[in-house]
């Protein structure tokens, strides 16, 4: 069990117990689905010794079986009741982890309980190293978010494209995601022509226009587990230029993808990426990381920039995701979901990466 | 400005200084959009003598004009530059008031600057008063969100609801609100026959069919203002129990808005609700508060509820939403967003709060 795993590498990293509050390492130590708890106080609280308990509203009273658990009612002080728990497990001092995305509020009020005698660290120190390697039911999770994603591809191939806003196009590419999903993993990239040099574009009222190279980039989420991909496509006849950018990209794309190797550091795979893209002159307009990791968070470890020094293990699953992007003309970005198995990469998304012209 | 109003009431409370990251509160005093920071370190420092300095990643270099502000790049310690400024604005000690919503990891390498010397707040209780009170450009802002949701529910009365399933019921809701506004400021609620008696239900696979009231609850964003309306409409005959708890929460609805006053404590107005529907019979069958304040925030201060001691003032807005709910049969829940205005409650939304029979 996850969280059996989690309290002995807790223990054995020297801290006395952890406080989790949700997110996507609750669900990943838990399994439980606590989604929404706004600003009423939810959380588990772990010691060393294999102890634990989750203090939650009433509200969830009826959701939540077969897990130790304590329930306060709207007008009770539930610090009280947290108080009293990390009595229970003997957690009234030492060093604790705290879940990275916890509520400011909630950790002052926690300090109250410590008085002075906690010691805080982020979560993630711990379930960083946890979560990176997937198992075989998470890598199943994540196909199928990369299909989800595969699929609307080709449905957007369908749609007609011209003269379209990329507010637009981001709205039914966001539906169609929905659709065969349990949802977008975030708000999908629609960047047409000159819009597409900026890889942090907001799709905007530019309609898509002839000549244009369009950068897609969206993802989906499959039982809490999340794909990305990104594909650019052409209306019309690019230029030159553009379409002499969009096969270094594919290139250097490729190359990375073929670097991927069990024991490596992730730095290589940026390396293969960056180097094809420079000796084709264009180094200075691939302004970011190569990828970065995925998994119940869009972005998580591990990383993969050139000072990235993870060394890659099977069940490893990251984004392959090299861009040119010229001020003023546009950009490229292709994007693939890799798992590191049985020690290559494979791709999770598949779709087409071929230049394809509407 | 409202920045300075914060800061002489933050001096009076006897805060040395406040650290704000992205949300409501930083929208509120600055005015500056910065939406997803994600992880990457932003904040406003304010001292108490009135001097602020704003720390941002290097990507919203280009984005804020007219602000005094530091930015920091990928590969840089942002907590470095965040102590040069708090060493600037004389904050290595004292009292902090802190944004609620910041993330832990934030908070935890912040605790380590102050090395012990900081004495943490949560930054509502000097916001939540000055948020409470809205000026007109905020009012206005509010009364285009609430024609949104008013225009939405008009349109919805023109769909062919028998047979929808709840979910895709919801999601044309969703995309009606995003065609006339900003964008929804939460998910909307579908609760349909019995799945109404859930004031927390989830939009589901269940068909609207003939006899149902199906409770519709949903908002709109207008310049980050929210609205929140809510109605019960019928699909078919429904049973007579069902026509009279409508009229009941219909009466006790328009009582309680009635009962909006300057100068009287909120809970007054949950006690109009209240009474209603206790001489009706169906006291036990209203589970939840009146309302809620509404702005920025889809919930804020002031609360209507039984225990609720804010005096209303001119300017404060909320919501106002008896309902009641009977397990096995189905709910029903009325809902207006309503500001004091000139001593007394006027109605922002504005729909029809007839029985409606589709």
């Amino acid at each position: 069990m996850r969280l059996e795993k989690f309290i002995s590498e807790m223990a054995k990293a020297g801290f006395e117990g952890a406080i989790v509050s949700p997110g996507a390492n609750l669900y990943y130590l838990t399994g439980l689905h606590i989604h929404e708890a706004g600003e009423r106080l939810t959380v588990l609280v772990v010691n060393a010794e294999g102890e634990y308990m989750l203090l939650a509203p009433s509200l969830y009273e009826n959701v939540i079986e077969n897990f130790p658990a304590t329930f306060w009612r709207d007008g009770e002080n539930p610090y009280h009741r947290l108080s009293w728990i990390l009595g229970e497990l003997k957690l009234s001092e030492g060093r604790l982890l705290i879940e990275n995305t916890m509520r400011a509020d909630w950790l002052i009020n926690i300090l109250k309980l410590g008085n002075g005698r906690f010691e805080l660290y982020p979560l993630d120190l711990v379930t960083r190293e946890l979560r990176m390697r997937k198992d075989r039911h998470e890598i199943e999770a994540m196909k199928h978010a990369a299909k989800a994603v595969d699929r609307v591809f080709e449905e957007i191939l369908g749609w007609d494209l011209l003269g379209m806003r990329e507010r637009d196009l981001a709205l039914k590419i966001e539906l169609a995601v929905r659709e065969l999903s349990d949802g977008i993993s975030f708000e999908p990239i629609v960047a047409s022509g000159e819009n597409a040099a900026n890889p942090h574009h907001a799709p905007g009222d530019r309609r898509l226009r002839k000549g244009d190279l369009v950068i897609l980039d969206y993802g989906a989420k499959w039982n809490g587990y999340c794909s990305d991909i990104t594909r650019t496509i052409a209306i019309g006849q690019p230029s030159e230029k553009l379409l002499e950018i969009y096969e270094v990209v594919k290139e250097a794309q490729e190359n990375a993808y073929r670097a991927v190797r069990e024991g490596i550091p992730a730095r290589e795979v940026d390396r293969a990426a960056r180097e094809t893209i420079a000796k084709a002159g264009y180094g200075e307009y691939f302004t970011h990381r190569t990828g970065h990791g995925l998994g119940l968070d869009v972005h998580e470890e591990p990383y993969i920039g050139p000072d990235s020094e993870t060394v890659l293990e099977n069940g490893m699953t990251f984004t392959i995701e090299p861009g040119i992007y010229i001020p003023g003309l546009g950009g490229v970005r292709i994007e693939d979901d890799v798992v590191v198995q049985d020690g290559r990469g494979k791709r999770l998304t598949r779709a087409e990466r071929e230049l394809i012209r509407l």
